[in-house]
């Protein structure tokens, strides 16, 4: 079988994947409600938050312009790009208000100073991409946060890979709407986008028309019925796998979850350090490494392709680089269930291909034991 | 095991189920691209089509709101309304620009003249739901395709609960965007929805500014890349199961499915005719009473909880009326892989119900089996 090291969709255990393979319910029955519920009770703890919660059936993009099409009617955005979903975020903010964008190139870090300015001109809605997977860099979420705040702004922040991985309160740093992937740190299927709402929010979303299937007001109205449901049939079978992800998240621990992929994360950089790579990023005092997936810059003497032609065929499927990246940068996904050993078998893989084209030191698997105490 | 006879999702079959349980593959790759071409290939025999035809992950009402945003920017929209979904469309078609709707009481027919009436007026646009779940009847939608040609307006037809289970050539009929939901007649679990697209609707498609999430040229232009894929990540283990529902559906053969979705509709209306019980919708001549659900009113000396609940306590999941109709009418859904041991279960269980509370005259089993030929 082939070990999925993209970030995202990432493997599944054979729990959630049993999970899916039960009989189809009825969406508005007691029996969905109960599963809903217990998913946005898990949730919540994850999240960190008290704000409402609301499951949706699309992609995590369809989280992206639920957020911004749910406050943004004509009003000045500003959307912080170094990445392709900043990007994104830049694009949806288009399609409903103007983008004022606080641009860099991908992989660079965000200033804080920039985004001040922005808001100083008066713009009431910021959109960050927390973990940028695009180029492996943890944006600066927190701060930004304080930053909204400060100018009454509200604050959406895509934690799309980041949530259920790295430490994200939401309520703490007082992010107004936040998304996290299904198919990403929770280690459930694709297809699920979760979404908190704060009560500022709620206030300008009152007032707000939305599009139809992302219409949060009837994401709450159902969710307030006598018996708990979604507006549109849900999908399913991705809420059984949904539910048992977020069981097996729980008994794991949310601080134990963060712990293992800082673990892993740190073990693929040192590798990476030790195999004579360099990690992609150029980090400032307040961004920081992703721990939820890792991009290093492609070695001279091997192409993108034959790089990941021979992972796969030593059986490890990485992802390379998007957009203009494509080429340059290669890119390890270490999010959901991996573990020690799946992030040794990956590296041990890499050297192999490597040294095939005569690159690197072939210490990257030692340096990594050494982090992972092994 | 609850048999599920509501109008959808729909009970799966052990196949179907099973599929859902592989291991995780990245979306972006050959794997993928066979699954997705697979599934487009088999839907479009469905459809009777040689349109473009795409699966975007998100339920019906997403597809319904694709199929408008991606054509209509401020022009007047016909919505033909006679149960819960074309008013649905209505509401859709009400952000994206102005509903002029042709409406009837929930369950009437829709009169040819109303729609020519409101075509006269310059309206480019023709909404209508083919099979209205709602109210268990099927709209004249080869009629109303015929009507809006004529006037060189496109028609978008919900064949959500109908595609797949009754006659709906798109080609034939010339319907410009069709939408087929996966957890109807196609026997597969809920949250994917197939679009079909004719040339003439993807010149309107060109010029008009779409959601981004529901933007159908984004899935042209991801279908069109050297490896078929879609713009966001899809919900791939609902691929699986669609895929293998889909070979199922090759395997029995289109007109047998059409066949034996007749024969058990038929089999369920002569049923409630000789329980005493009358069908809902009132129909002329260019309506048809629904082949995949049934609409009965609900009879006097039962409530709708006490009917609904005494089926489940005996295994059976029907389901009630929507809206205004909560309380007034019970629906059977029996579409996908329901055959005539379901449709006996289902009536034998509901005359059981009826006759505790003193309704019914007991030959409604006989009569099913007379068109089941058992």
């Amino acid at each position: 079988m082939t070990l999925l090291m993209i970030p995202g969709p990432v493997a599944l255990h054979q729990r959630v994947l049993n999970a899916m393979a039960k009989p189809m319910i009825n969406h508005r029955s007691k029996e969905f409600a109960n599963i809903y519920e217990e998913c946005v009770s898990i949730l919540k703890d994850v999240f960190h938050t008290k704000n409402d919660i609301f499951i949706l059936s699309g992609s995590g993009t369809s989280g992206m312009e639920a957020a911004v099409s749910n406050v943004v009617d004509g009003d000045d955005v500003i959307t912080t790009v170094n990445g392709k979903f900043g990007a994104r975020f830049k694009k949806i903010a288009e399609l409903y208000g103007n983008a004022i964008p606080v641009e860099y190139r991908w992989g660079n870090s965000v200033e804080l100073d920039d985004i001040k300015k922005a808001l100083e001109n008066g713009a009431k809605v910021v959109t960050m991409v927390h973990n940028e997977t695009s180029v492996g860099i943890l944006n600066p979420a927190k701060e930004v946060a304080a930053l909204a705040k400060k100018y009454d702004a509200l604050f959406i922040m895509d934690g799309i890979s980041s949530i259920g991985g790295v430490d994200a309160p939401i309520d703490k740093w007082g992010v107004d709407i936040a998304i996290a992937g299904s198919q990403k740190c929770l280690a459930a299927p694709p297809g699920l986008v979760a979404i908190s709402v704060s009560e500022k929010a709620w206030k300008r979303i009152e007032e707000t028309r939305a599009p139809y299937y992302l219409d949060m007001k009837e994401y709450r109205r159902y969710a307030n019925k006598e018996v708990t449901q979604t507006p549109y049939t849900p999908a399913i079978p991705l809420f059984f796998a949904l539910q048992e992800a977020l069981r097996m998240l729980r008994e794991e621990g949310m601080q134990e979850r963060i712990k293992r992929h800082r673990r892993c994360a740190e073990a693929v950089r040192k590798a990476m350090e030790a195999m004579g790579l360099e990690l992609f990023p150029c980090l400032n005092e307040i961004s920081r490494h992703s721990n939820t997936v890792t991009a290093v810059n492609m070695p001279e003497g091997i192409t993108d392709k034959q790089l990941r032609d021979g992972m796969r065929e030593k059986g490890v499927l990485i992802a390379g680089g998007q957009g203009h990246l494509a080429g340059k940068i290669f890119r390890i996904g270490h999010m959901g269930i991996i573990s020690a050993k799946e992030v040794l078998l990956t590296i041990e893989a890499l050297e192999s291909v490597l040294a095939e084209h005569g690159i690197g030191t072939g210490e990257g698997v030692a340096a990594a034991e050494q982090v992972l105490k092994i």
